[in-house]
């Protein structure tokens, strides 16, 4: 099996940009990618990964593994991979902040032609192909896309059921749950610069940035 | 082991009132609480739940388990069923729409003095106690107040990773989860009233109603 994390370093998380600078961004970009690297590489199991980046990594993000660049959108890059391989690839994206090798090994466990974590929105956050068929697109409801693109190919699929793979980091919303549940640098990291969880009148809670 | 179901019939789900009226969204509860039911009974091991409502069912919500009628808030309602009992309590809320029970499985196959599933915006989805001076607290960041009083009381915790518990209905984003995941009565329901998944321009998936 080969594991690739692709990777957006040139303007990442604008979503974020109400809350982080674009400087900011990009640094909790590369500490979210550690994160995800670290939590895969203390699954059992499951091999070194590389990152399929977009563009070459910044001197301050610190990854000890393979980085292919390609500048293409997501989709193309990843298909390329998948038509190139004899062996079974799993795709796991990079702001997956609360994985943890437990949750991964959900996703290596099972041996169907295609295993699916949905993320919210109806995303893709980590798969694993198997079947020389199966083909990804990332654009708009990819989980239902992938869902169908497997069926197509007559593939067995497999959905993994996991909060922390669901929980890809987009939005200010996002990061509450970082908070909350995270155990990893990206945690530290929201912490070290000022945010923390807070309590609205509605009683709604959300990631609140204070005074560094 | 006692599970409960709170629930509360009377203006249920106002964040919603966007995209249903009153009266849709006090059938769309109802019918997210059948779902939730039929989940746990098809659950094996698990005993038959009862409701523990602010307010005698309607007619219309189709539930053929032991409802009791409670007026207070929801902490303190389910605290008076904590106290007063000797035996373990589980307590689902009626609104996890794509709770299954392979999910709920991992809610009841721990022996964790507490467990915890989260929900998204750092909620309590549902626990099971068996700590006899656990007590919960629903207000706000509740997950993180649930983890520190087990700690409290010196109680054994578990944490239960699980996308479709960790998703309750509450927004209008949470809609397009149904549509996307769920299996059951919700899913239907929403199609039915003329919900389906719709890309923006941006590429972000969304519960979108188209004339009935």
């Amino acid at each position: 099996m080969e594991v690739v994390v692709p990777f957006s370093p040139t303007n990442p998380k604008t979503r974020l940009a109400d809350v982080l600078t674009t400087a900011e961004r990009r640094e909790f970009a590369g500490v979210m990618l550690e994160d995800v690297l670290d939590a895969l590489s203390r699954t059992r199991g499951v091999p070194t990964p590389s990152v399929l980046s977009t563009a070459s990594l910044a001197d301050d993000v610190d990854v000890d593994v393979d980085v292919t660049v390609d500048e293409r959108a997501l989709t193309s890059a990843v298909n390329d991979v998948l038509a190139s391989r004899t062996e079974p690839v799993a795709v796991v994206m990079a702001d997956l902040a609360l994985a943890t090798p437990t949750a991964l090994r959900g996703l290596f466990a099972s041996d169907a032609d295609v295993v699916l974590a949905p993320g919210r929105r109806v995303g893709t956050n980590a798969l694993v192909a198997r079947h020389p068929a199966f083909r990804v697109d990332y654009h708009g409801a990819s989980f239902v896309d992938h869902r169908e693109a497997a069926a197509q190919v007559g593939a067995t699929l497999s959905v993994v059921d996991s909060h922390r793979l669901a929980t890809d980091v987009d939005e200010p919303g996002d990061l509450a749950e970082v908070l909350a549940h995270g155990a990893g640098a990206s945690a530290d990291w929201l912490r070290d610069h000022g945010f923390a969880l807070a309590e609205r009148a509605d009683g709604s809670v959300h990631a609140v940035r204070h005074d560094e």
